[in-house]
């Protein structure tokens, strides 16, 4: 009967509603924890300039983007665009109102952001991004960075997974420490993008791509050993002052590395985090703490969450210096992901708490004051009105709601119903 | 400080973080009333085909709307767009999903939508619309149309707003008989516009423009009698009678209209309602009940709130017959018209309710488990870190928090500690 094709567009999310129940709640949780953590909600425009939008990115980013025009404009003179992050909006927001935010600014923005990536299964066009962020001005003390990713844990905790989630933390200091410690300045780049990567590929690789870089096998052999270093505050300490490098850079990384995981680990987050030397982030404007989340019984589900801190927000708007320290959750593919390997609680709860069925329209009534009675009490309730058979109408009833209260001839006299159970 | 423009694009909506709290507040509120009235949440995708989007607009729609294109595409040659109203996507979403929903289906959406207006004072590009539908397939009570009106008046009734708000309610069905009847069928579209637009003008232009059709003084006459009939349903009843008419057209209309209102009346509504002829509602696909609501007191505001029962929502997309109603808060426009006149209640809540202050970095630790238990209990807590002086840490702490709990030596040692009340 369809006249034309129906389906949404291919990398769009578009949920049945009980499915959209479960997503709501998972946000919803994400934005009660955030709250209770003491960040601020704001929201930023989906659209936005191009200047705004487009003054640091490149590559990627600028191929990816939606402009938006109007008809008879062409992409090349557009000069508005559909955001793609939150971090962008955010840095213009702060300069646009920095008279009138209290900083340090703890702040939070639960939004779709938009990138037209080659569609393929769990990637998304439109996807929602769940952002926590306290930007400083001039300065930002180290107890923020544990506050986000405690936030984000909570979060994570509050969805109560059927398996355990790990925060890998480190500090970009150390590495770039043990780079200058290693006379390899030259090769930054090159170093942390094959760091970055130890993961999604074979071992045997890893070396291959450090040999290549021509810097002498005994600094090969140094760096294979660093990025192995990995577990608890005590264990990981140990390790790296055993590497015996004095540089500067470093032992400020380690320090503030140690600070945070101890902080972590008196608000009662010990086993859910792990110092890890392999986690250094791709975007090249983390500049200290950097953190992932991975579900460590899923290795292919990869990063679940991630951030870190910034040491200058917005530097393409304003000479303020505005250090930040943020982190996101990717929903969209978050929820996708769990669904998939079926990782969510069940959740049997029906979308509507209460059917009141009147058996004819002479009792609607009565069935109308029976609904307003338990929507009162806070309950989802629906009057399933004529124009069915009965039986049609207790079906729909059992489909959709918990309990079904019918009203007949009897309970208007009486005013007394009885509530049945669908199970 | 700033290097470039960072305002927002005019049109758009950013607002400060305690100004948010209370537009997050109104969404929360009118989100709670329809889940409690029965309506399943779901949500459509930002960007849709033009296919889709454009399948019946034209006109403003066409022009308005904001087409997406990738570098180097042309508008012109653009087959996807954003989306401007949540009507448009849901009929996809119907047809596509008809198989997987039951019906009637109780559906809400709430979100942003996108039109390019020309930008003017208290008009935006991006506006939430907060909608509620019920799609029946094949046919769909009348019981329906008053669970509509119901559902959106119980969520002003939760705005606590300053002034009353009033729903005015139609049905087309009236003056279409109304038309037949006096042979004025070739006239219909520009009577309905007259009707429609008898508000905006001054009386003596209402006189002008239908003598302007040259229909005669004596229906002239008629149909500014009849479009100045409203009032309660016996009254507007007693009047519609005594028009005289017998077309079954508006004998179906006023019968329906006598039915809503009734329902409405007796679920409680009755001082909130009323029946009123110059309620026609522009947009031609309505087809049954239209409704409006205004604030009474505030004429200047106009509309804020509006919808109506159409009678096939997806004609362009399926054969399968889908009769709707529906209605729609244009939440952005109402938030800043309700602040423009003072209408909120005064909202002096801080946005957190907690803020812990440790004196010195040692008492972290014991603040952030303060922190903690407030949080369990609900509360929005957030621990002011170090690197401030003193007062300047309680400085903030008022400005953000309800109340304040500081962090000494002493208050570690005893584990006790004092709750001030910031006014």
């Amino acid at each position: 009967m369809k006249k034309i094709n129906t389906s949404p567009i291919s990398g769009m999310q578009e949920l049945l509603p009980a499915t959209q129940a479960g997503f709501d709640n998972l946000k919803n949780q994400i934005s009660d924890v955030y709250h209770r953590h003491g960040y601020l909600h704001i929201e930023t425009p989906v659209i936005d300039r191009c200047e705004i939008l487009l003054a640091k990115a490149g590559g990627d980013t600028e191929k990816q983007i939606y402009k938006v025009v109007k008809t008879a404009e062409a992409a090349d003179g557009a000069d508005q665009a559909m955001r793609f992050d939150h971090t962008v909006p955010l840095a213009r927001y702060v300069v646009e109102h920095e008279n009138d935010l209290a900083f340090p600014f703890k702040v939070t923005q639960i939004g779709r952001n938009f990138r037209g990536e080659r569609a393929q299964k769990g990637r998304f066009r439109e996807f929602y991004q769940c952002d926590v962020d306290v930007i400083g001005r001039g300065n930002l003390p180290i107890y923020y960075d544990a506050d986000v990713i405690e936030t984000l844990l909570d979060a994570f905790k509050a969805f109560g997974l059927k398996t355990p989630v790990l925060a890998r933390i480190n500090n970009r200091k150390i590495v770039s420490g043990l780079i200058k410690e290693y006379n390899l300045d030259l090769k930054t780049k090159e170093i942390l993008g094959i760091i970055d990567h130890s993961e999604k590929i074979a071992p045997e690789k890893v070396v291959e791509a450090l040999n290549e870089l021509n810097i002498g096998s005994d600094r090969v052999e140094k760096i294979l050993q660093f990025i192995e270093i990995r577990g608890n505050r005590d264990t990981v300490l140990v390790k790296l002052n055993a590497l015996g490098i004095e540089d500067d850079t470093f032992e400020e990384g380690v320090k503030e590395l140690d600070t945070v995981m101890g902080l972590l680990e008196k608000a009662g987050f010990g086993e859910s985090i792990s110092a890890d030397m392999k986690i250094v982030r791709g975007l090249d404007y983390y500049t200290g703490t950097v953190f992932e989340f991975n579900l460590p019984e899923y290795p292919g589900i990869g990063s679940v969450c991630g951030g870190g801190r910034y040491e200058n927000l917005a530097s393409y708007f304003t000479e303020q210096k505005l250090p930040g320290v943020g982190g996101s959750i990717g929903l969209t593919r978050l929820f996708y992901v769990l669904n998939e390997n079926n990782l969510l609680s069940a959740n049997s709860k029906k979308p509507i708490d209460y059917a009141v069925i009147p058996v004819t329209d002479a009792e609607i009534e009565y069935a109308e004051k029976v609904a307003q009675g338990l929507r009162e009490e806070g309950n989802a309730v629906m009057v399933v009105a004529s124009g069915k058979k009965f039986g049609d109408k207790m079906k729909y009833a059992g489909n959709l709601a918990s309990k079904g209260i019918v009203i007949g001839e009897n309970e208007v006299r009486s005013q007394v119903y009885l509530v049945k159970d669908f199970k």
